[in-house]
């Protein structure tokens, strides 16, 4: 038997237990059935993120020593970053705004600057080698979900991660990842996606995928 | 009342009367209700297109001369682009081949090396200035769709083109274009995007829109 | 001699006075060579901007006679909204994180939902019908250009906008839009694009490339 | 000691020995260097390669008892199909034209319809699992490298395939890929590439990360 392997599970919705929750956690529930992989599903909302303000100070002398990425705030980053070392697979989900990641996600992705290759810390590689995968959903039925997959698919590749999809599966909704939207339903319908027969399956798919992939690797 | 101005329409499936011809009619004939706009549409199955082989003869003094861009092959080529020429906007339909633009239509793209800014010949900059839009049919429902919609608008940029999306109404399916799916059924069924109502809308309102911005503009 | 019209502005660094807003200047200075064109720059680091938290209060009855989009945070997005309202052309600039627009342009842009078509208040279709262009600057050479170049173009598209890229000169650098890079300096270095003769070449194109879409169009 | 796996190059330029088989040559030497991995390098411009036209023959009952994925054509696709099988990692090289893959390349992908999940014959599934890498060579600096990768790494997911970028290394000139330019020179100029160090660099990381990945997998 294998050594057991965290997939971090993500979900960048601001509402609480709504379509992107929903659909994390089935996802997440999918990917535990496999042999060796344990999940945990953190929610973004629940965290104060500050901006990233470009300062560098994470790749210069002075982050050697922190014990978090950024040298300037003191906000919940340090234990997100915690998390993000400790997983072995990233798996994160949102609803695409404005044809990409929301606002906070984004802010949560450029604040992992100190986990790059240009890093003084520990933090430093702290994704490298680690699988990715994306979970997204959409108001509009092609508003955006490719595009949303494939910029978190480019942030996980700057931290030189290894990109799947949703695996072999007839009919998976999109190959790039998991892909619901809560079409034809109002995207203020809080648990539309259940309506979403071929976005759930995707959901699951993705999960299955992410634990088959971990399984692949050596330990 | 303003000059009469032509929407150059071109349906890039291999395959007669299907999906994307039968939308691409439906897109034309929303936009030919407009004032001022005439419509026509090529099917680029019909015509004989080489791959373009990198040779930069189309930049070179002995194109100047020529009745065609490419100074190299005989094919359908010139007749093409004397059609690119003569419209106000360039309309391009294509069912989504592995993510993208199908084959045939990437070498006919490719093939308009000699309308760009690079030609030595009467053909230069031959679209520039004119207004693009786009429509695609995916198998699956987020197959691909939006990234062959952002393909052809980077082949419009490069050529010096105005884009444009699917225009102001509500739930347009997708924002970057006209966008449909023969999902549930297989790609086999020659006319399912019949069922496909918010294609069918989108594909209405891609046409409208396109003739909607060319009346924006001073003749 | 036509009316004047606005191109507003934004450069979204969190850096005062660095890369991205000494290229921003130069690109808006071209651009008001043009005849019937103004120009105003603002920098998003000045303003405060709440993350939207996806309640859709801005599509229902109670925003119909708010005096800004939101009705929920009273943030500088008011005055923002304003100043879009007011505008011809947008033209968005950024540095790149993490492939693509940084945190706190990406809460901006998500706070304009209340000028889409589903906006109830007078906000609606805010930005429809109105010309955009986009500058970028990454530190790596490859590192996100395009990408983020496309996510702003989407963004555009969502609202009813009209893309175009940097115009028909030879060699653009990139014909997206405008785009510079730090490399081979460090991004630390807050003057880097001055040495980079094509990133300037680049955003002089795009600026003028605007006007001159913007004196296409009819009043 | 592991067991030996292929790498298996294509150079999808239409030019003998010009700048993109130059780079793949520098990939995959660099790769080879590796343990327990051996490469082959096949250049597309030697074999015939029709369109697919969408019949879908290769996913109906004929196909199964078939030497070849395509039932249609008895093109060079049959070698080429066999190859893909042999190989553990698919490691496509092509120029950017018009801001993404080449006519033929596309022609080549598209004709892969019969290693998919659809297909009835001894070739479906023929890519899963197996690692997919990129390399392309721009003649604008950011004149479509990021979307040429994108839509390679789209078309690796689609196949069920493992993507990843250019390693944990400073400074990789592109993370999605290697990523070369013949500027400041002309496309024409075949060797331009030579100049680039960042794009030799580049393509070295890819060569290098592609190994890695190989050995990180169980047998």
């Amino acid at each position: 038997m294998g050594k057991e392997k965290l997939i971090l599970g993500i979900s960048a919705s601001p509402r609480k237990d709504a379509n992107t929750d929903i659909l994390m956690k089935i996802a997440l529930e999918e990917a535990g059935q496999a042999d060796n992989i344990k999940t945990e599903l953190l929610y973004l909302r629940d965290y104060k993120i500050e901006y990233c303000k470009g300062c560098f100070a994470c790749c210069k002398e002075g982050a050697a020593n922190m014990d978090r990425p950024c040298p300037i705030y003191k906000d919940d980053m340090g234990f997100l970053a915690d998390k993000l070392l400790e997983c072995s697979a990233l798996f994160i989900g949102c609803p695409v705004y404005f044809g990409t990641v929301p606002g906070q996600l984004k802010a949560f992705m450029d604040r992992t600057e100190g986990l790059l290759r240009y890093s003084t810390s520990k933090y430093k590689y702290g994704l490298s080698n680690k699988i990715g995968a994306g979970l997204v959903v959409g108001g509009n039925r092609n508003g955006g979900e490719e595009m949303t997959l494939l910029a978190l698919y480019h942030y996980y590749m700057i931290h030189n991660m290894i990109v799947i999809g949703t695996g072999p599966d007839r009919t998976p909704g999109c190959y790039l990842g998991a892909c619901a939207t809560t079409y034809p339903q109002s995207g203020q319908v809080s648990d539309a996606v259940l309506q979403d027969q071929l976005g759930i399956k995707s959901a699951k798919m993705a999960g299955r995928r992410l634990a088959e992939v971990l399984n692949m690797m050596k330990d």
